[in-house]
């Protein structure tokens, strides 16, 4: 089941840039492994902003939920979570 | 070079249904040509609205712009572009 | 699977009152059977409008959009898709 | 009656994380016991969001404000109250 | 139980003067009733708008609900619904 | 002459408790005098909101202005004013 | 008493061309006869809009209504009503 | 060349009441210096908001620019700048 | 003196398309016409979009009013004004 | 390729301005720099605003970005991208 996800980065003002720095490099790990496991389908990065515009395939909401809440950066972004399903003129 | 385009339509309301029928038609074999094309990349629906998400692969601006004013549709859709690329997370 | 539906009808001005009046009946009789087999779980009326807030239950978005197409007021009306799932504190 | 209350947290930043986790708990605990006095009929998490939907059930508008004003929670949140009442399709 | 209702009237465009006229009339007569009923508290004209602030003392959500849809001018009109209750500094 | 202002309480984030109850306090007084007053016509709580609607009756718009610059919370409010005048359909 | 007016005409899309000149010319005399009352203080156009920004000096909120409602292009137009009062930097 | 410009302050949070105090009385200054040059036309005052609607004649753009850069209180507020010109039913 | 228009076309629904064209082909002509005078320095299409971005350079704010209601799209168009200066980084 | 470009700059409220200066002089530099080099093509101030209009020349997508977020100001600004093509009554 299919959900686009965008995501705007908010930095924290107060943060020392090292423990940022530190929860970026988590983030990271993290996206890596949900894209290794066919979870993160697709993710790009929006020209200009720091932001991206993601696809996930979950099995449930209840599971985008779970996986969303575990983003180290979390608390530091916006979100839109739009539903999406198989369109009559895809090939795929 | 790739580009997010959101894609509304707004059914003309004084069109015979024929008609935009065989509009939407032309509009399928066109959006099938250019999936195969590897240029329309992704296309999904939105769930419950009459309404896409399309990943588009161009090798410019101006050929994105033909693109889209070639789709049989195009006079009764609302669009926005959003320029995309490489994100430094993502595992492609 | 949970999702919230808001729709809002926008009535289309040239139709003959008799001809909207049986849609909106097959409208009806659809939201009845729906209910019945458990997947529209709730519909309210907005207070001074012509819309209403709903929850569905379904299978996957896929469901969801299938059964939002097959209303017969579908195209006269507005609407808004947000995915639900359990509350933490829900006692339920 | 009938209310839809959205609620969105917007956590406060200066607070030490077990300050704010104690209001979360009595919150928890509060909202827990309007739900078996049948007064927060439903309680829904939106799926990517530190958000909620609900659905209260209340004598009047006076008892829904004192509800709302009690909750821990209150400062740190942002509202929207929806009036409600029996649509005419719905079957309960 | 105190609700303040917004409403813009919007005339149909290709209605004769003389119906609309007569709707217009119908719903100054609905007003002056309810009014007198107790029940329409307030009505204010909003300066330079076809538009009017409006106070509203019902039984519950229901009972507004119904007195709103049976204004002759509601095809016409948008509105918006905000529940009030008793202020703490009010001296009334 | 009659206005509508919507005022919103944004609470300060870094005054004591103390502080803010004493001008809390302050507006108080200052709200019922102009009730006494006739001036400060109607005061109602928006629910579930930290606002009110009210009416003013004033001799003219730098009397308003005057009297909103006095209230001991604007520093900490947003307010919306709307002209007002006689409806054709008010029985008043 | 001041108040700015912004008044934007949307051109009825129906009528004639010659029928909306000449409600445009009884416009324009209107204008130019509260102008020269005092009025109608200041009127300017927009540049690149159907549109103007005009100051208001009149007696209370009811004559302000009545002389708008009583502008024949009226009902093709857009307004937003702000009442203004004298600034204390103002040496005027 | 005239020009509308809104301003509505936003006072700094942390600055002591002095200084910002002696911020707009150099302010004042600066604003009835450039209404006696004949430059700062109109200025009134909104009601009920910190805020302001300026009528500026000015040589050209660059112009405008650098007197609204040089008001005291430009770090402190919000501006909006709309190019006006003369309006065929004005009789100025 | 510079300003940037952002014009959009929303094509007359009714207006036969050979009659739209020929409206095209003149504006076609008198955009062609101001670039050569250097008045309409720049003329961009957005990409997806029935819009342009453009750059004008004209002596005053009545000037571009002119050019810009002289324009055969006029009537079918939408646009915003944005005064432009020079920038304290640019090299030219 | 040509890109639009807008940037508000937001200084930051907690900086010495002495640093805050030093950014800034970084800033002009590196857009001195890229305009050398013609890939910043025009930069433009909005009058009344710490804001710039900027239409960029670049390869692609991911140069755009590159561009963008070496800018010593980007943390402090707010941008939107728009995609531009050559326009088909532009006569360059």
């Amino acid at each position: 089941m299919l959900f686009q996800v965008n995501m705007t980065v908010i930095p924290p003002k107060d943060m020392p840039k090292e423990q940022f720095d530190e929860i970026k490099a988590t983030e990271k790990k993290y996206a890596e492994q949900l894209q290794q496991q066919g979870i993160w389908k697709h993710l790009w990065r929006v020209v200009g902003q720091y932001a991206n515009v993601s696809i996930f395939e979950v099995k449930d909401n209840a599971h985008l939920h779970e996986i969303l809440m575990g983003l180290p950066l979390y608390p530091y972004m916006e979100m839109t979570v739009t539903p999406l399903c198989s369109h009559p003129s895809s090939i795929h």
